[in-house]
């Protein structure tokens, strides 16, 4: 069986964790719902849902299904106007490339959703031949595997031989769950030690020197 | 001689690290500087002079005076549209109320300048009554010890018996290079090794669970 690399998008592949905190800071606050940015940045990627009872717990209140719609939907609209264009973080352009070029099996495996994330693989030149897994695609968003499990199936691939390449704590727990070793990236903003934390086997800045590593990782 | 609490502002008392970073990552977009969140966030709270110097290193050529100016005044302008309120962080305003009642010495040593900062004083009900040094009063800026060592100063206490509380690495680093004990919070979104790392004597979430530990630090 070929080792393969599965990849976090927001904060991995593309520069998007930051306005998405204050995306969320922004739409929250809309809603009489201050929530303090570091605890926002904290549970980025995490599903919506988890997302949404951690918000609830930080104002002491629950939630209602419309007040989280309506809170999804104004971080949505702002996000998209904070941060029109999606740029892909360093290396990670040249790293894909290079995985497709020496048919190294690699997919994407995402909380975010289509037709969003849509904008973010074109500009990292992600085509059709590349599987990509989304929220549509599984009952359950990260920490649960249920993300990276369906790209490893859909990969043909066995999990003992995949990496999740991820800059979060929920990528690294999911990888866990998933019975997948894991790789941090500091492209997030998380520190080395909690990624180190959460189960990740190596700590890279960014895909860029993941990609001067691929030899460490057995890759040849 | 008593024991004193010296705080930095952003980060530490107000909520302001996500825009500042984001309006940075703006500025720096509109001049054809991308750079990444992540590097920017991590330099937040260091002088202007060497977060230039660091942008310039990342983007592999120097900045003009010109440049650098421009880049400035349009991150103060799209941050006040990002975040035209400030908004204080948790247990902020309480611990500072707690301190003047019980004439516990403190003060306000900040990287950021008059006008500016005006705003996050008012939010936080700091008024005359309070030693505020800022960006104007001293030669250099953080990781420099230059603003802590004026505000021990001006506060009239030993720098043996001041406690520098603050969200980021360069708070840590200027109060070792001031003698001064440390403390880390990490509302300002790094993670606690890094604060203890970087020479921090205790880390708190914020300045509520600050407020909670007085006692562990000497205040009596």
């Amino acid at each position: 069986m070929p080792l393969a690399l599965i990849f976090d998008l927001d904060g991995t592949l593309i520069d998007t964790v930051y306005a998405h905190v204050f995306a969320w800071q922004r739409a929250l606050a809309e809603e009489s719902l201050p929530i303090d940015g570091w605890r926002i940045h904290r549970r980025i990627g995490m599903s919506g849902g988890l997302f949404a009872r951690a918000v609830a717990r930080e104002v002491g209140r629950e939630l209602t299904d419309a007040e989280t719609e309506g809170i999804q939907r104004r971080h949505g609209e702002i996000f998209r106007e904070l941060l029109p264009e999606r740029r892909p973080l360093p290396g990670a352009v040249e790293l894909l490339a290079e995985l497709r070029r020496r048919e190294i099996v690699h997919g994407i495996a995402t909380s975010g959703r289509r037709p969003e994330i849509d904008a973010s693989l074109e500009a990292l030149g992600v085509g059709e031949e590349t599987v990509v897994i989304e929220r549509g695609n599984v009952a359950r968003a990260k920490p649960a595997p249920d993300l990276f499990l369906a790209c490893q199936e859909a990969l043909g691939v066995d999990a003992i031989e995949c990496y999740v390449v991820g800059d979060a704590v929920w990528d690294l727990l999911a990888a866990r769950r998933a019975r997948m070793l894991s790789i941090g990236l500091l492209s997030g903003g998380y520190g080395a030690d909690e990624l180190l934390a959460a189960g990740a086997f190596r700590v890279y800045e960014d895909a860029r020197e993941l990609h001067g590593s691929l030899d460490e990782l057995g890759f040849d």
